[in-house]
């Protein structure tokens, strides 16, 4: 055995994962350093007010509000940035990876809006910018897509990588409650923000989905390609067809290979069948189901979010960066494979579609004509009496995304029929 | 981007999973480039008899039964062992680690028994020898388990490992078939051998059992250190019973740490809460369940078999064994922390056990003084009436196996027990 390798943290951030970290780095050091033959000493933590109460008690003389003070430190050997947000963290990471520091963080924000620019500089300067927590918290899974699988051919990756929207989708799933309720329950038990736009309109999962379809494919997009669409017209009306039908509805990020290597990435509430392994990923869990041609099905489960699990993959991005740095190397290169942006309205997927319409003669032929004039085939159909109205529910084969959506707006000015209730996405499992 | 570089690979055996191999070898080879930067080879290929008529077209040129030369080739810059057993394997892995060749299997059987052997040579040559493929088939876990949580304290893993199992007990469950029927037809559909006591018995769990028990806290069991037991005594009662508490019966591999830092491991049929992410894992498919005290609980999932997906972890071992080659490094040293073998009379568990006895009373009274005798708490008990006996089912709190045997042991013995029928381990899930 090599004499133990010192390694000196600087810690950008002390919020939710970096106190969880810092507790790890003060408290299991001996641990770690029996598994890693790696001691780490955490040496400065950079925080808004140094003054300030903490649940951990990182030592007052290791804590500044000088973050470039902890960049520069020459006893900083491995920056881990914990801030959040693009500015200031990208100007400190740009600054660490120029000083040939490797870098760690937990930002998607940053990673999936400036992530390129910087992995560029990180390959250029030859040191590790390593991004585990940015998606899935916890859950191994940025390594596997890049080292694992490294050479699979895979066609999709679906994630449910939103636990504050998969928390209130399962309460509204099992215990039959609205939407509304099911919110506010998640913001009195701390999984949703007072102003939880962020997560229910699907942002934070499509800045996630723009981070692994660089990843997964070497494409090169940002969250603003991504397609997104959140949870909060999602009733409980939905849920209950939905679960008649043997589905349940999820918000999935999906992302995936089009037929010119270009990728697609996409967020929307999606019905998938009951007996796909994500319809098993309850409350605020995470998980990311890989479909490949050789691997067949994969799926990583588990705390995509929370204090400890995050610092969990922050602590082993650190000790592979340690690593690679004690040997004098820096991890592979990430996969830039150019493949452009995929539009949603070039994308297929099938359809559920509820229309309501009169209920008398040829009216189930004229609407079925306008969803024909459009090249969308129909899977399966359903007609329930409503009064002298009638409510008919439609599945439909996989379809162009522009064409259902014609097919909708022509359905919407069709005289006979009087609303278009809600529509949402089927996943197709035979891609 | 650098100049690609070329990797000469020499393959030492060509069944299911080799022919999968080859086969990606010989026709992605472009793809695998454009992902990885480095250009595969395949340079020679070792097989008991070279005129046999195979699936994949190797051409004939590259086919020998000289497995000696294809590890001394000097073409040869990677080994991948895919032959099996542990003779000649384990001579052809040693010469091809001595010669600083890196080496990749899928031999579970020899990194069960002689893997620590070879591990310490890999090190002292400062060569991989890498096995990702000898647990879970096509799942990334041996390297989440060795990198990404290099730093977690872990305090168990659980895994279905054994597709053919799993198989069967699915079909039991869902569609109500016995063991008999539903082995046949796992023998039909190519999951089963014709000789299926491996599988059934729990030896093939035990062998990946024993692989993570020393990948997840670097002991150093072998296969015959662990416990196991099969499935063939399980019957449709139990899984009925199992259902009506709220239960599904899986065999699992179960490694845990013990208070001393011992490391236990052992196959069992468990029932597990029906609600727990690993009775979701249905037919062949395999899945690892790690806790650890950051990462909380983590899944892995995936096909365990199949030529295809094990040549896909196989390839990710590859091209990570040529990319650490490349710049002149090799990946981080296994795990070695020397926990002793936990012998299972000292783990302990909660069980499920049935017994038949005589309906007068007084009974439960003496048959309840057997287990307070030997500190087995009772968590819940069921009677019910058959005919002039009764049945009681009980569940026991977690109770040291040596108690709950000797509780066994003297209930049979007991006059008013008719029969002690099946006893099953119940999994905690509060650990």
């Amino acid at each position: 055995m090599n004499a133990p390798t010192k390694i000196g943290i600087g810690l950008l951030g002390c919020g939710n994962v970096g106190s969880a970290l810092a507790q790890l780095l003060l408290e299991d050091s001996e641990n770690i350093a029996r598994r890693t033959g790696i001691t780490f000493e955490l040496r400065k933590v950079a925080v808004r007010r140094p003054s300030k109460d903490r649940d951990v008690s990182v030592p007052a003389e290791l804590l500044t509000d000088d973050a470039s003070a902890v960049v520069n430190d020459p006893e900083v050997d491995v920056v881990v940035e914990l801030m959040g947000g693009i500015e200031p963290a990208r100007g400190l990471i740009t600054r660490a990876l120029e000083l040939k520091k490797p870098v760690v963080t937990a930002n998607k924000e940053l990673m999936a809006n400036v992530g390129a620019e910087l992995s560029a500089l990180a390959q250029a300067q030859g040191v590790d910018l390593l991004y585990e927590a940015a998606v899935g918290g916890g859950i191994p899974l940025i390594r596997p897509l890049r080292e694992s699988l490294a050479g699979e051919r895979i066609s999709r990756v679906i994630g449910i990588v939103n636990g504050t929207t998969n928390y209130i989708l399962t309460r509204m799933t099992e215990d039959g409650i609205g939407y509304g309720a099911a919110l506010a329950e998640a913001q009195g038990r701390g999984y949703a923000e007072r102003d939880p736009t962020a997560d229910v309109e699907g942002y934070d999962a499509a800045a996630k989905a723009a981070i692994l379809a660089n990843v997964a494919f070497g494409a090169s997009l940002v969250s603003g390609d991504v397609y997104s669409e959140g949870i909060s017209d999602v009733t409980q009306e939905d849920i209950k067809l939905a679960a008649r039908l043997g589905y349940v509805v999820k918000l999935l990020a999906i992302v995936q290979l089009g037929p010119k290597d270009q990728v697609g990435a996409r967020v929307h509430p999606t019905m998938i069948s009951a007996r796909h392994p994500l319809a098993s990923v309850r409350l605020s869990f995470n998980a990311l189901f890989v479909e490949g041609d050789s691997c067949g099905e994969l799926m990583f489960y588990g705390k995509g979010a929370g204090g400890a699990p995050t610092a969990s993959a922050v602590l082993g991005d650190i000790i592979d960066a340690s690593h690679n740095r004690s040997i004098g190397s820096h991890g592979r290169n990430p996969l830039a494979l150019g493949g452009e942006n995929w539009p949603i309205d070039e994308q297929s997927s099938s359809f559920y579609v509820t229309i309501e319409v009169d209920d008398r003669p040829g009216v189930l032929a004229s609407v079925a004509s306008v969803f024909g004039l459009h090249h969308v085939s129909i899977r399966s159909m359903e007609q329930s009496g409503l009064k002298d109205e009638a409510r008919l529910i439609f599945i439909t084969h996989r379809a162009l995304e522009r064409d259902v959506q014609s097919t909708l707006h022509d359905l919407r000015v069709l005289p006979v029929v009087r609303r278009v209730g809600n529509v949402m996405r089927v996943l197709d499992e035979d891609m």
